[in-house]
């Protein structure tokens, strides 16, 4: 097939109810998404399927949630009430703004083609600022995090504390920031508001170059455990001049978009810049004694920093796919079962009450474990080519057969094979089929 | 045993790593707080439960996930810019910044003493506001949502669309809400950031009332089930002077706090106000097309509405518990499986490489289903009792024995019984005593 286009993805997103532009009825909230039924299942399976892998499964890294309104002295100390900004010029003729280092021409106006019209660079913040409290002013100002990295460095001591691990050892967060770009676009890979899956990685600073290592192979694997193939990803270290103001080295694993390669998650070597700084600001002592070695250490962190919206964005692209049954064109969503939507679809081949009990039986059992869609209406053709379009992995059909033999059909959304299967061993088989 | 004093939850909350206040490196930022990893697990349990029962559960109710920064024209519709507001005084004497409603005396000051020294009360708006885009000033003018329930109201067209649902149907959501409280307070119960479960069931007008007590019980045993008991929640109807600008009625289910009854979840029926309101501002048809009525109607609105971190408070009260276990005094979660942080600990009864690998492969098997603890320091009788503390229902010890036999113990939290298990059928013990 040919590389799936934007517009197929953003298309298949609007008309299945994946994403919505937020405030549509308003005329829409520039580049802000609000995520339908299937995208919202879909962004919790993404996040479901990070926490499994980074959290559940590893016994050395924890999961916390921290508050996204945060005072002031958080961003003095980790540098970005200083350093979080972009280079904006005016238009001293149309009055429009633009970021000094997008321009493609840095004399002419892109908007009034204005020559040598644009004011000097100005530095301009991308946090969101507001105001906590009755009285507004300086003292109650608070920001939107930005990242919600920050939220792990500060809470370093207490997790230490409480938790008894020790280094290497983790913290894990997923949830939203908040960045006023300017320049946001291309549908959800950027937006103002996003969900961030990040894990701030404690290690001593000895290991730190093995450790960004295992963090950068293991995070590519992910995506390829989970379906997209690893001709679509790379991972691309960055240059010296394109490195944040904490990091000594970072990798971008990059996804073959279609408009070229581009970022779908960093791996950072935060060093010790955030404790220290956190240490220095807060005069909290944020560091670790070693018993073993009796030595007490700042501990270097690495950071892999993931996206939700992203990473659900490239497994939608890679997942898109367009074959001939039947000698019909389909369409076919080949989601990895845990990020599908639904696991299940339900489907009584007849509307006629007799098919209902059974179906609504078999649903409520499934129903139990399992995302399950239940639908009724329309041939079953066309729900079938429904159900592959939105990526369920599994359908199974009620039959007027089934009344008689305890049985239904089962078919497969890859393949579109269909085997008969007695209902008393259907739980059974859709967790072998699915995996889980 | 005696009722459960705030103190004793917010401190086995502090040590244990549920909850630290935010920000605390640098004094703390007033009544908001981070949740360490066991409550970061238990809020994610709360969420998780809620969709299970709500949406999983329902082939009638989908889930949606909005955004949080929205267009003022969304609060103008919804009545949040002219009435979600406090009335606030100032005392003119010491400058502070009262809630009218909440003095006890409306002539003293309770600062300073001051007679007679209020300015007139003064509407205060509880809503967070920002700005988006590079320029500010009232075009870039953002809201942070004060509640869930707005994004499914405008999005209702979008969902109808394409989802197939038809009323009676339900719109759900879970996401954090912003409100700018003058007097936040007590623990997680009422802060200034917090985590909304929001379900919005869209109903033939003349159904109203049905659906109004259906959700009123269904609410109301989702707590039960979970393992409040039914002693410590009470369903209150709201009288007249009670209810919100667009309700016609309102039953909050209250829960027996240390500190008295009060609110853990509203189910207001919330009428066809909101979709008029949108209907009117938008220019947009918000209304449903019944095919077999050939009917148009604008559909009435149930909406039971819950919050995440106040539910976990009140299962958090409900659960602790004080016993004698040996003679000696223990402290105990006893929180229903689904809502404790860990489902399982890990336990080898000593650190000696020779039970490592077996206990690790037992781990990682048990992992594979579930949130599971490993802990391999001190004594197994403090270890039994830390994890009898954060509420984990099932502890597995590997012993020597276990390298011979193939088998481990399994302890039960709250009984305290030990039963030696064959490893090959441990994790369908497991699920079975879990029950998932």
């Amino acid at each position: 097939m040919a590389a799936t286009e934007l517009d197929q993805i953003v298309n298949l997103c609007k008309r299945r109810g994946f994403v919505y532009p937020s405030a549509e009825i308003y005329g829409g909230f520039r580049s802000s998404y609000d995520y339908g039924p299937l995208g919202a299942l879909m962004l919790r399976n993404v996040r479901e399927s990070w926490i499994r892998t980074m959290v559940q499964q590893r016994d050395d890294v924890v999961l916390i949630d921290a508050a996204i309104l945060s005072p002031p002295q958080v961003f003095e100390a980790s540098g970005h009430l200083a350093n979080f900004s972009d280079p904006l010029v005016d238009c001293t003729k149309c009055k429009q703004r633009f970021r000094e280092d997008h321009l493609t021409d840095p004399k002419l106006c892109p908007n009034c083609g204005g020559v040598d019209t644009f004011t000097a660079a100005r530095a301009f913040n991308l946090m969101f600022r507001t105001s906590a409290g009755p009285v507004e002013g300086a003292g109650a100002e608070v920001y939107m995090r930005p990242e919600t990295a920050q939220g792990m460095f500060i809470n370093f001591l207490n997790v230490l504390q409480t938790s008894r691990k020790k280094p290497p050892f983790g913290i894990a967060q997923v949830g939203k920031s908040f960045r006023n770009e300017i320049t946001p676009g291309n549908f959800i890979f950027r937006t103002r508001e996003f969900e961030q899956m990040e894990l701030e990685f404690f290690v001593p600073p000895a290991e730190s170059a093995q450790w960004y290592k295992f963090w950068c192979d293991a995070r590519l694997q992910w995506y390829i455990d989970l379906g997209i193939p690893a001709e679509m990803l790379v991972l691309r270290p960055h240059d010296a001049d394109e490195l944040s103001h904490y990091s000594s080295g970072t990798s971008d694993i990059e996804f073959k978009y279609p408009w070229g390669w581009g970022e779908l998650e960093g791996i950072a070597q935060r060093t010790d810049f955030d404790l220290n700084q956190h240490a220095q600001h807060s005069g909290q002592k944020l560091d670790y004694f070693d018993q073993a070695t009796n030595e007490r250490y700042v501990p270097y962190v690495i950071e892999p920093a993931a996206g939700v919206n992203r990473a659900m964005a490239a497994f939608l692209l890679a997942a898109y796919d367009e074959d001939i049954v039947n000698d019909e064109p389909r369409t076919v969503l080949r989601l990895h079962p845990r990020l599908a939507p639904y696991k299940v679809a339900v489907l009584p081949l007849s509307k006629k009450d007799t098919l209902t009990p059974l179906a609504r039986t078999i649903y409520a059992t499934l129903a139990e474990r399992y995302m399950v869609d239940y639908d009724e209406t329309q041939a079953i053709g066309k729900r079938y080519r429904r159900q592959d379009e939105i990526g369920t992995p599994l359908c199974v059909t009620i039959d007027f057969d089934s009344l008689e033999d305890a049985a239904v059909t089962i078919r497969d959304r890859d393949s579109t094979e269909q085997q008969r299967v007695p209902i008393a061993q259907l739980t059974a088989e859709v967790a072998a089929r699915l995996g889980f």
